[in-house]
Order: structure tokens, then C-alpha cells, then sequence
């Protein structure tokens, strides 16, 4: 285990709540529908949105901390009641320091149908690696989803499943590496979905995807990496 | 009848005028033709927005206090020309608190063409527990607009109906349910008509749907719930 | 002719400037591509948007008034691109008191087709009295789309009009009904497109969309209206 | 060469800044997906936007400069990953002095199924004399995209192309040129696809498409035109 958890707890609340206004900025959330939460590195512990709260009352104090059971360490409210699904991630896939839920539309239309979205853009080979995958049908309320979740995942590149019926979970390296996915999620849903109803999307070669994910993941961006709130 | 009902009154101006700017701020609503209401519980009263009125200059010193015969107790304006509907369902539906009425246009292009929006998504077993219904074709000026949302809604579940070549009614035990209600159903019918257009939406289990249903009626949110404005 | 029309002009300055506020808000413009105008009554002048400048630039004192022929007589910028439209129509309708166009894009895919926009909807009854009408493809720089407004608009309720390949031009009594008629417009063409890309819409009875538009043109909102700027 | 360079790099930071909120007022670009550069006139040089950096975080200072092999002159930060295209262009293309890039969803969906936008729409005849082109696949890191985006236009009155199962290059004699044609040609991608799926677009005769683009080019806007910031 690291130092105390608290002053990582105090920036991750503040990051979390930030965080969480870019799923409305990107109207990638109705009402109170999404959720976003952070690994407090070194910890067994993540800081997740309360359930139910207004996206316009979130704040750092509101934010809830729960271990990676989903039980609550810290905070007065319920965490969100997809709390288990994060802590699934959390404990199965230890590389992963965020992850987001939404049922952004376009997305959720794929997921609905029960179809992989196929990769004809050259912004989603960069970001996913190919197809972003569907993963199965789960109900809320116990281990189905994470489940779900890291099973799909584990044979892909994406950082991005549409849970079939359902919606969008995806995970990053943290919060806003994931919350970016789930942007670009939606973006490129849209727009595959525009080009099926247009006419015939075209194909890009295996072998072009692949220089475009290596690229990408390698050269884009700042290096080092601009300094960010964790 | 309880104590006299100026303060609640008060109140419900207040939030009535509040909850319009969640139609604004989810696009449900174009000019002046969408609607909040609230009763005033335990009087035969309901707060209601005057009739074409600019969003913009809803306060709560223009809402309409009306009697549930859509008679005007209260305020300088007239209400909004869809008065004898919303008066309707508050009387024949008692644990109605709230009522809202939009043209948000996914959802009223599922009423354009008299269907019914069909279950494939989870948020919408939690929300409305299955489909969302049909209501009859009804000409504004009587009764008939609130006959056909009551018969329609008595049968099911859902707490919104899309009115044949209309729009959308739905009702909630208070006016921040019903406009919750709004959204979600927006949120919906996009989706599924996304789903549509892209290929063939899978079903989910009726038994899947009961359970997502009664789980999110009962444990959803803050226990207690968080204190809202009436 | 009545008074100096200096008044006159000074607010109509005001209004036409916060209308075109419209424009932007419901997303019925991109870049500089829409107008509005308003007949200065009693006088052979109308006040317009100059041409080609951003709408965040636009302000009373670069609006443009001109004459009827479309002859600037106020203003030291060149008036909208579409003046000799505004103009013919204010010639033509004596009745009419504000001009709107826009590319408005669901309006516009239906006058890309040159289909006329059905009546499946009672907020289309109310406002249009039924369909929306294509009028004539027509080439910029003189009468042509002028003549193709009005000759298309006589034979109609509707103060809308779908300009073949081109866009939307409304008319009203003053610049709010036909900005009004503008943002309808558009809605509703937005709403019957999802409708007929989901199945088959509904048809409205002829005698019901007679009493849809008599009532709202004579109960709808404030009696007397609200009082507004000109 | 023309005198130091210094005093206009200052301006253009400064308007390359503004012309990104362009971008995002149009929802052109999800997280950090496009950029805008502008040639620094009678110099070998342009400004860019830094690679990877969020919109609402960029300022003059953070503004790239290049010289036109794309290698960085001034800034701290790596330049756009778009930087070798956008060099190639200005290399090739002397009378242009702005290029944009986005991803915007409906003109990105026509370029993922290779299909030029035919010319149904006067808007499009005014501003891209025609259909608007595709260009070649083309992966990032050399010379290809810069190339495939001169090849193409070269035979063309468009200021856009769709570079395939990519997105939109824009071109102008300045960036404000350029961000103008970036934002139409989204707003006719739209229009033309909500076309092709309502019904059978009307095509226009190739001499009033000359008619409408000789007169918008030579007619539209203030003569002289409006100051600007550079």
C-alpha cells in the first residue's frame, strides 16, 4: 500500500466532478444517466459519482469513495448503482485507472441491434484498433456486467464495449483517457451509422489499421505528456 | 382540504418555472409548445405555464393557478391552450402529481406514425417498464385528449403516452418526475429509432424487463431520496 | 403616408437584431446564410440584415433599411444578398409584415426533393393549415424568387414556403410570426423526415386539420396578445 | 521576403485562437480532433494549433509556428499531427493562406463510403461550384495526405475535400475563408444525406450551378469587404 490516500482522494473528487462535464458538454448523458470513476492509485479504492445527483449538482464533496468491493469508505450518499460494474474492472483489470458508463444514442443504437461497429474510419483505427466489440446482455445487480465487460475487452484493442441493450462502458489508463474513449465512442458510432444509412461504407485494410493504432497510440500528443489533474 | 395553499403555492411557482428550462435545456421543446404542471397537493388547485409565453420570460409571477376544472383561480394570464388536458388526468388519476406535454420530435414522429415504441433498451424497462404506448387521436377543446391519456395509461406500466399525430404526454408523481419522464422518453424513442434505421433491434426477455423494472422503482437514487423543492 | 418613420425604424432596429438571435438558437443558420426583415408600417421601407456579416456581429446600428425596390436608403452596409426577395414580397402582400429565409437542413432536404411536407402532425394543422408547399426552382438577382414565394404562398394557409433546391422563406403579420413560422418550420420538417424513415405516418382528416387551424389562429395565447416590441 | 514576420505571427495567434471556436460553436470536432492553420503571408511560415490540446485550453501562446517543411520555429508545443499536410498544401498551393481539418460526422460518413456530395443545393453551387470532391486513402507520417488533398482540388472549384474513410480539408486565401468552407461543407453534408434518405434529390443544371457560383464568388458580402483581423 502507498502513503494516505487523501490528498489523491481531495484531486481525484475535484477531476471526477470536472469530468463528469464533459459527458454533458458532448450530450452523451440524459438526465442522470452516466456515471465516471477513478482507481485512487495505490489504493484499492476509486471515487465514483453518487447516484441519482443532478450533473449541475455534482461536486468534489458529493463524490462518493467505495473499495473495490463497491462498499462506500467515504461520503453521505449511494454511490452509483453501477458502482459494481467499476469495481469489477477495477479488481480484474489492474492496468485500468478509469472508467466511464453512458448510454450515448448512437452508441446504444449499435448496442441495441447487437452489432459491432466495423471500423471504416481512419480516427477509430488511432483510438479503438479496429471493430469496437458488443459485449453480452446482464442485468444490473451483481458481477454480469463487469464480467461482461472484461471478457470483451480482453480480446480487443478497444478500450470502448457496447453492452448489448444496454450501452457504453470504457476504460482508460484514467478517468480522462476513458472519458475521451467514451466521446470518441459516440463520435464514431454517429458517423457509422451515417454513412450505413447513406450508402456503402468502404472497408480499410488490416494491415493499415494497425499503423494507424500504432501511430497513434506512440507519436500523437504531447511528449512528454502535458501536465494534467490526475 | 388542508391549510390554506399560498405557500405551497409559493413553491410550486418557483420549481414550475424551473423545470421549463429542462425542456429548454434537452432541445424537447420549440417556441412556446411545451408544458409543465404540478397539483397542489391536498387542494383541488394546479400550478400551470401561461399560453404562448417565451421560455425565456417564464417567472414564477406568470405562472396560472387552476382550479382541476382548468378554471382560473390565480394570475393575469391565461394558461396554456392544453389546460383541460392536464386538469383531466389530475382528476381521474389521484397519485398523479405532475404533467408534461412536449412535441420533442423522436417521440412524436413514433405518435406520426401511430407505434408504439418497442422495449430493447434497459433504461427503458427501468423507466417505463416495457413499451411506450399509443394513445387515440383527439382534437384539443374538450375532454378528449385527457380521456385518451387516462384509458391509455391505465393499462400500463409506462408513465408517458405518445398521442397519435401529436405528441407527448407523461405524468410522475410530481413535476420533476414527469419531466424526468420527458426526457427519458426522448431519450428513448431516439434511440430506437436509431436502432431501427441501422438494422434489427433485438428483443429483451419479458421476464428481463420485469426485473430491471422493479429494481430501478425500488432501489435507484438516494434512500432516502435527496430533498428536493416540491 | 403616416409620420416621420425615425421611431419606427429605431425599434424595429432592436427587434430584427434580437430575432435573428432566433436564428441561431435553433440552429436554423450556419455561417451568415439567413435573414430577417420587417416592413416598417405605414411606409415603403423595410429593415434587413446587411450581407455577409456574422450574426454575433450584428447589432441596431448595421441593420439596413431600404426601400421597396430593395434601394438602400439608411445604412452604410450592402443589405442581405436576398433584399429584392424580402422586397417583392412586401410589394405583393400588403398583409405581410416580416420575411424570413433560412437553408434551415431538414426544411431544406424536403425542398431538395421538391416534396411538399404532408400534414401528420396537429402542430402543423395549427400552424400551416395543412401541407408546406415547394415553390419553383429560382435564380438570385432579380424577381424570380420573389414571384416564386408569392405565387406559391397565394393558394396557400401556409406562411411557410420550401424554395425548390434552395431553402425556406416565411412570411407573417411582423418579423416575430414569420421568425416563428421559421422555427416551426423547421420542426416539423425535422419530425415528419424521422417519421417517414421510421414507417408509414398517419393522415389527419381534412376536417380535422381545418378545426386544428381555425382554433389556434383564433384562441391560441394571450387575449389581447402579450404586448412586444415591434 | 517581406519585412519581420513578428507583428503578424502575433495577430495570427491570435485569430487562428478564435477561428477554433468556430469548431466547437458547430460542433465540428469532438476532444481534439481538428485544426485550423493559417500561412503567415510573404514568409515560409504558418501557424498551427499544438497537437492534443483541449480547445477550451488553447490561446495565442500556445499556437505552434512552423515552417513549411512543418518543422517548428516558435512554440514549446509539438505542432498538430496534421502539421505535414497542412505544409504540403501551402507548398503546392501559393494562393492559399488558411487549411482546416475536421471530422465532422455527416461530411465524414460521405467520405467513409467514397462518395462525392452531388449539387442539389444553391447554397452548394454559391460556395463549392459543384459536387464536392473525394480524395484518396491516404495514411499520416509523410507526404500522402498533403498530396492527395492537392490532386484533388486541383481539378475542382471546391474548396473541400473528403479525404477517404478520413474527414473534411478545407482551403481559403485565409483561415476564415477556410473555417467558412469547413463549416458549410458539414452543413450540406447534412442536408444532402437527410435528402438521399427522405427521398430523390433534385439534381441542377450545370449552368445555373456556374450562374450561382460566378455570382456569389464575384457579388456576395460588402464590397470592399469587411475589415478583419488577418
Amino acid at each position: 500500500m502507498s502513503a494516505e490516500p487523501g490528498p489523491q482522494i481531495r484531486r481525484l473528487r475535484e477531476s471526477i466532478t470536472r469530468l463528469h462535464r464533459e459527458l454533458t458538454r458532448y450530450r452523451l448523458v440524459a438526465w442522470t444517466a452516466g456515471n465516471v470513476s477513478a482507481r485512487v492509485p495505490g489504493h484499492d479504492l476509486m471515487v465514483i459519482k453518487p447516484s441519482g445527483v443532478d450533473y449541475d449538482d455534482l461536486a468534489p464533496e458529493n463524490m462518493v469513495v467505495c473499495d473495490l468491493d463497491g462498499l462506500v469508505v467515504e461520503g453521505d450518499l449511494a454511490p452509483s448503482s453501477d458502482t459494481a460494474a467499476h469495481a469489477y474492472v477495477y479488481r480484474a483489470m489492474p492496468e485500468v485507472g478509469g472508467v466511464v458508463h453512458t448510454h450515448s444514442t448512437y452508441a446504444t443504437a449499435w448496442a441495441a441491434c447487437g452489432e459491432p461497429i466495423p471500423c471504416h474510419l481512419t480516427a477509430q483505427a488511432d483510438e479503438f484498433g479496429g471493430e469496437i466489440p458488443v459485449g453480452p446482455f446482464a442485468l444490473i445487480g451483481g458481477d454480469d456486467i463487469g464480467k461482461g465487460i472484461v471478457e470483451t475487452l480482453a480480446g480487443h484493442r478497444s478500450p470502448a464495449v457496447l453492452m448489448r441493450n444496454h450501452g457504453v462502458f470504457t476504460i482508460g489508463r484514467d478517468a480522462r483517457a476513458a472519458v475521451k474513449a467514451a466521446v470518441m465512442c459516440e463520435d464514431i458510432a454517429r458517423t457509422a451509422h451515417l454513412a450505413r444509412t447513406l450508402g456503402t461504407p468502404l472497408p480499410i485494410a488490416a494491415a493499415d489499421v494497425d499503423a494507424l493504432y500504432d501511430r497513434y497510440q506512440n507519436i500523437y500528443g504531447q511528449r512528454p505528456p502535458l501536465p494534467r489533474s490526475p
